[in-house]
């Protein structure tokens, strides 16, 4: 009997709780003409990008950054506008250097990897041995005993190549070596170091760990194939400081009929300390923030609450996204999206959550499309930021544009800055998060 | 009855004296073998590029350099081996930065240019005044006074935005500035700054000039274009030592039935203190040597002496092509070829000189075709180094090679590294330039 009831009762609720995209195409059509014509969002980038680089956690110039979110979010009249305070890492680089010794006298662009211990004052000279990959490394364990190790790995992917960022001064130090270089995770060079965060374990000992140029990478290994031992001195003299107070900034669009379900919607404000962090993560911050206000401001009726957030310390701790999850663990999040991979022409929004709302937001594709008409909706949202959220449940989206590889041309390096970013591609973008988050904030999701 | 004679004549004697391509074809298929299979040119750039980079003139690691090419090309068994002392100046640039004070503090990336006057040690603090021309600049000359003036100039052609880092010094002091910078040389940037010579009047006060990235001359820009009076920093302790010896080094091969006629043909081995010089000019030097050596050891009967010269000082001086221009006045110069635009596929070899040779010189081209259907002769040839030959009557011929635009992505700047040099481009440079040298010294030329 039960089942019966059910196999009646199914058609008509998924009936009832069907999304037609074309009773919203007047609202869409309005959001994408706002966000075509809108300088705001924009000026804003140019603005962070102009007056507050080098955010990196822990430093004056991050806080204000976030006091002139507050303000400016204040002044846009969106809602409940807060700061979450987050305690972060408080590393600083310093003085730093690579200088090859030996064969030749010769100064190799780097920068100290996000985490690492210094060198001692007068740097580390020593041996270099080069590896492609950790297989070589591996194969020579026998060899890294008093070497610096370089991984000379070639970029592939992000996610394959960055391991060596990551746990490069772990897997050297294990075979004894005094300290560990990476080529910069990019898969182009003109003398430009990107940083990034690494990671120690305790049960391996603490080498300094930094990120040389290709073309200094590809020095050092074309003497090693000569079968010269070239000799340089590593110096750094990064510290860590006691953690210190940050915050994440937020200001909301209520919903009206179900305002208690939240959508978050953000990028990271944070950024290294070298370049503008323009690409990584000032666009994604300023077209989320754009989206949210300019939905606010046309009077749409979204039905839940929007909430713009620029989450703090995504480089380096990750502690902005940690501790929103937990101080706002009492609400009831619909769905929290990302943006942090670049602002590029939006390609595909992407989506992690169950079968029957991705069936629905897969309706979004045509309205999408109205922006550009290659962009589609896919599975497999997610972020840094917004993963401690998804851990409990809350469905993730996050944006993919079509970067044609660019994204980590300029990724945590000096030549992250607002000349990367195109104006038009960054009104398609806040157009295509606006719409999203917008048609998300209407469906019936129970 | 003299007009008869002659009209007689000249069919006969432009018939002894013409060039025949297909008689030379095996010697040339000979050559183009040689050049491809042959690893000797291609190693000793990686060599010149391992071991002795930032070769500015003044520095020890130049005179090595030479020190270390007479050697090779006593091995190589090249006759009349030698190196001319040439006076060279001697500017080194010690410490630099461009500091942004105001609206923040950021770094920007920078080189000196060659030549230029030291700050005071603390540096020149001062307002920024940003001009994309020097049309702006004298339109806004009264503004000048005691600023930093930044020529923001976008790449057009080399000659024409050149312009700017050898002459901006000069056209700033004139309205008062107490400094000028130039936006880098280069159509592309990934914060990586280009280096070059500038020149200063005797009539007009001398002020630090020096050239910034890209990304920070769109920046001090974005600045001015929003009202805001950008303060920076510029600090240069670079300075002017005595002139130091330095060397043009030399072998041969000598000629046949026409030894006291030279062709000199090479690059220069001088190169600026950022990168390895080796688009600049260590792959000229090195394809122009091996294709002499090549003749040299296939026993080819060239008839004219075929000279690879290696000219000191291209970069801050000239001084190199000069005296050598001056201490071989009294041999008979055939011809004097040069490569100094980068060492990508060969494309166009340019000749400069009388149309009668030019006629001649056409007629390599379906032979030089063998080794890229693409090349081609045309007319044109110079160089630096050359010119002083060239201003005396002696043809010139250079190597434009289809670089897509790159040579100037790494030009003067630290990104000009041995691992921008394709070997296969290298050995057809090689090839063309020893087919093109031996099929000339076989020309009639009377």
């Amino acid at each position: 009997m039960k089942k019966i009831l059910f196999l009646l009762l199914f058609p008509i609720l998924l009936f009832s709780k069907d999304f037609n995209p074309d009773d919203y195409e007047a609202d869409v059509d309005k959001i994408i003409e706002a966000a075509m014509k809108s300088n705001i969002g924009w000026e804003r980038l140019e603005y962070l990008c102009n007056n507050f680089a080098n955010r990196l956690s822990g430093t004056p110039q991050l806080e204000r950054t976030i006091n002139w979110v507050y303000e400016e979010m204040h002044k846009d009249g969106l809602a409940n506008v807060q700061k979450q305070p987050v305690m972060v890492p408080n590393w600083k680089r310093h003085y730093e250097s690579v200088k090859v010794i030996f064969p030749m006298e010769y100064d190799i662009d780097m920068l100290g990897l996000g985490g690492s211990i210094a060198t001692p004052q007068e740097g580390i000279t020593a041996e270099v041995l080069v590896v492609r990959d950790k297989d070589e490394l591996d194969r020579r364990k026998d060899e890294v005993k008093g070497k610096i190790v370089l991984f000379n790995a070639p970029f592939t992917t992000y996610g394959q190549t960055v391991q060596y960022r990551f746990y490069g001064a772990q897997w050297a130090a294990q075979y004894g070596a005094v300290a560990s270089l990476i080529r910069s995770v990019s898969p182009i060079g003109f003398d430009n170091p990107h940083t990034g965060m690494m990671a120690y374990s305790d049960s391996i000992p603490k080498i300094p760990h930094a990120a040389i140029t290709l073309e200094g990478a590809e020095l050092l290994q074309r003497y090693q194939d000569k079968g010269q031992r070239a000799t340089i001195n590593l110096t750094m003299h990064a510290k860590h400081y006691p953690d210190a107070i940050s915050h994440n900034v937020m200001g909301e669009t209520k919903g009206s009929t179900l305002a208690d379900e939240i959508i978050s919607v953000g990028g990271h404000i944070d950024a290294w300390d070298a370049g503008q962090g323009a690409q990584d993560d000032g666009g994604g911050c300023m077209t989320t923030w754009e989206a949210v206000r300019l939905i606010d401001e046309l009077g749409l009726n979204n039905k839940r609450t929007i909430r713009s957030v620029l989450w703090t310390n995504e480089e380096n701790g990750a502690m902005g996204g940690k501790e929103y999850a937990k101080g706002f663990a009492n609400e009831k999040h619909a769905m929290a999206f990302e943006s942090d991979a670049g602002t590029f022409a939006p390609l595909v929004i992407r989506f992690k959550g169950s079968p029957e709302i991705m069936e629905q937001v897969k309706k979004f594709e045509p309205l999408l499309q109205k922006i550009n008409p290659q962009i589609t909706v896919d599975e497999g949202g997610g972020g840094v930021d917004i993963s401690p959220l998804m851990d409990t449940g809350v469905p993730g989206m996050s944006l993919s544009p079509d970067d044609k590889g660019r994204y980590f041309w300029y990724h945590h390096s000096p030549a992250d800055t607002f000349d990367k970013v195109d104006k038009e591609e960054f009104k398609q973008c806040v157009a295509a998060i606006a719409v999203t988050i917008y048609l998300y904030s209407i469906l019936e999701l129970e």
